[in-house]
């Protein structure tokens, strides 16, 4: 076990947290957050064929699926994950058993904050996620809850216990997360930029949330995660951690629970090829131009109180007013409900997502 | 002339910018912001005693008026500017003939960056001003039209032109903007951190406008920065900036018009006595549960293409609304008003506020 330099001797959350790799290499990357992340257990998603043996570096305790085992495991229900694309990372939320996930991408390393202090970025990820989120005012010194901020004059009282967080959508210094036509624009653009802010994003506004390195609460959000058909087969890429995002982002709003961006950064190494993406991307340049509107619209009823039934509800939305966008909305709205059901079937009910404070106004 | 450091010859927005300065004592604090300040003409709102002589450092072009310079402009509307307190400083807004404000107290002095540079929280502002708000979908990476950030992936192509940026909310250093109790719970709280960031605050949200370090478009929003009843023969004080801030939000939401909060920090010397703003606020403190909920419904009809008819449209909804809460409001939505009477009577008509887009859906 790696000495940390700290004294801390139990990681935060270590039994209550699952970290989800998907990937379809060997895994190195995990070389330098082994002081960081080998406490934890890991979920690791094998991404493409199934024959191929992925490395992992030894001393970490985890777990894999190929694609054979995720057939295996979910019978017909298996054809709501994707195959090729990094989109089946969500098989991994829906196996783990514990209250958290974190989910990082093989390409994305340790950063270091100004002061050239290597980030432990599942820790600030854990803080996020242990305390609240205000998403129902804005707080102009940021995270209020944080050491040496607060509430600022003007901020009502009666909103100062805040939500419970939900989501912890932490950022990227180096290669930022650029669609395919900003990438062919700007190919030296880096983001050199450390904002040391974490902010609650507010109620009623959507958001583009990058699975790169996201944190979030499995058992008040965890059926909502789901990162829908991509890859292999699909029209469409690179927009499986969109689509969670969005669902997320209007289920959070409806439960009153919180969804924190900001810190932690880590260092994403190495763009993805532009080309490549423009062509899994396009369909969805067009596409997300109703899917905003859409998603800014969609409002759900009172007697959705769990997770589960919000899902269920978004997704005959998506089939009575986006499948006359693209029939892919027509599959991609029965995958929705393949999900959950999937989700049920390894999550039984007791374990429901359970709605903390009744519906938010 | 002071030298800058940069080979900057005439400063931004030279012949178009006004900077108003509410004050009770001698403008020594001007010293420090010479070299950013002095190329700008100052109006000074000289707050309290009219027979008090207050000193403006050498060099500097400013007018000045006293109390019984608003009474012989204004005659009876004179009633609509607060007396004794801060918040007369909107007369500097209403006399004005200049496209943009910067507001700024006496007690906040330059601050320095992380390297140690002195910070031109003017420049700054108008740089805010000057480029368009993202009020309409969140960016992850803050400011996407900062050198070195654009529009994430998942980010619409129809949203990247933008709003009309009309308010530019700076922060503070040192003594954070907190209310009494606050104040006097951490006597000893610093605001220390630097979050290197400008970010849009999303339509549909509230926040809580500080009016320490403040830009506005006069000219986009002017009308609706009216800094209410306080002080002087007033039940309450210290909610001047936050009416307005509430008001000016609703009205951008309705216009299309986008608030940005964050860069730049000014460093604020002194915290006020928190047992004398007690005194100011309690009433406050209870109003503004009321408040809120009241201006996160505030709907706009079709018709208010105007910051005025959108103003005297508020005052009605807060006359009916509101003056149940306390008789208070309906003498504030009379002199709210008042108010716009008199903004129209020293702004003739050709200089009314025109909206730039139509009215936002």
């Amino acid at each position: 076990m790696a000495a940390e330099s700290r004294p801390a001797p139990t990681p935060l959350l270590k039994d209550e947290l699952d970290i989800v790799i998907p990937t379809i290499r060997n895994l190195d990357f995990l070389e330098m957050w082994r002081p960081f992340f080998q406490p934890y257990h890991l979920i690791i998603v094998q991404d493409g064929d199934p024959n191929k043996t992925i490395k992992v570096p030894e001393g970490f305790d985890y777990e894999l699926y190929n694609r054979n085992d995720i057939n295996r495991i979910l019978g017909p229900k298996a054809s709501c994950i994707s195959f090729k694309d990094s989109a089946c990372r969500c098989f991994g939320y829906m196996v783990s058993k514990k209250k958290y996930i974190y989910t990082i991408d093989d390409d994305c390393f340790v950063a270091k904050d100004p002061s050239g202090k290597d980030i432990n970025a599942l820790e600030q990820h854990i803080k996020n996620l242990l305390c609240p989120s205000t998403p129902f005012f804005f707080n102009t010194l940021y995270d209020p809850y944080r050491d040496g901020a607060d509430f600022v004059r003007g901020y009502p009282f009666s909103l100062r216990d805040g939500a419970p967080t939900a989501v912890s959508h932490g950022l990227w210094l180096n290669i930022p997360d650029y669609d395919a036509p900003t990438q062919l624009v700007k190919p030296l653009e880096r983001n050199t930029r450390y904002v040391d802010a974490v902010m609650t994003i507010p109620k009623g506004t959507l958001f583009p949330m990058c699975g790169m390195n996201l944190g979030f609460n499995r058992e008040l959000i965890g059926p909502a995660m789901y990162f829908g058909l991509m890859g292999d087969g699909q029209p469409i890429g690179r927009y499986d951690d969109m689509w969670a995002g969005w669902c997320t982002k209007v289920i959070c709003d409806h439960l009153g629970l919180g969804v924190k961006t900001g810190l932690p950064y880590i260092w994403h190494s190495k763009a993805s090829n532009p080309f490549v993406n423009l062509r899994k991307e396009y369909k969805g340049i067009f596409w997300q131009e109703e899917l905003i509107p859409f998603f800014q619209q969609v409002t759900l009823p009172k007697d959705c109180t769990t997770v589960q039934k919000c899902y269920i509800e978004i997704s005959k939305q998506v089939k009575a007013k986006l499948g006359k966008v693209d029939d892919y909305f027509n599959k991609l709205a029965d995958a929705m409900v393949t999900w959950i059901e999937a989700w049920d079937e390894l999550n039984p009910a007791g374990a429901e997502s359970a709605l903390p404070n009744g519906p938010s106004k």
